[in-house]
């Protein structure tokens, strides 16, 4: 399996985890040791693998399954480091999100996750429609 | 100086590069030879060097000063990677960020910015406010 492959199956498993509310297999996903932090749609930035761990065990909480898709994941690799860049469906909304690895005993583990609306807001600085079409 | 200090300073001089429209010194902050992308507000993904500068070109292009300002910047390290979170104040919009670095020839260079809204949207997964309060 190359480091992409690698990267990949690692963002494919957070996903994984997210959709089925598992908790579990969402803690083995972020790494042990690395400092970790997440930056849910819209919030300020959550700090330190408790609080991010928490966060998710809330979110998760209500079990069952999420629909929540990724597609059109791209993996940049670092070296021991590595960061995808993807979009996430759910119903009624597209968000687009960067999830950052380390490798942490031999594999790839979530250090960051980033995720906000596909749609620009008003304000912000953004490239021309032109630039990414 | 300690590595949280220079990825601050790396950081520190995105936000001066955007605040003053300097195309240049928004070059030299950028990674030359690590895998580059950048998520502005609300667009897809930009991938790889060139079109993430072109993009940088075309936002700075007006020139003069950029209303923006870093707030509440905080330096996750990960040996030679690091990412920082922080808020980015403009006229009417607070926007929430995280921008990727990785050391080359002996300096953090950015490898990834995000920014989207610090503005809960509907239909988005979030925790309970009462976790971040």
């Amino acid at each position: 399996m190359t480091d992409e492959d690698e990267v990949l199956a690692a963002n494919a498993a957070f996903y994984s985890a997210f959709a089925e509310s598992d908790a579990k297999a969402m803690d083995v996903v972020w790494a042990r040791r690395a400092p970790v932090a997440c930056v849910h749609p819209g919030w300020e930035a959550l700090v330190g693998r408790d609080r991010v761990m928490e966060s998710w065990r809330r979110i998760l909480r209500g079990g069952g399954s999420s629909p929540i898709t990724c597609s059109s994941a791209v993996a940049h690799l670092l070296g021991e480091a590595a960061f995808v860049t993807c979009l996430e469906r759910l119903p009624g909304a597209t968000l687009i999100a960067t999830n950052f690895f380390v490798r942490e005993d031999g594999r790839f583990r979530m250090v960051h996750h980033h995720a906000g609306p596909a749609a620009r807001p008003e304000a912000a600085p953004a490239p021309p429609r032109t630039e990414i079409n």
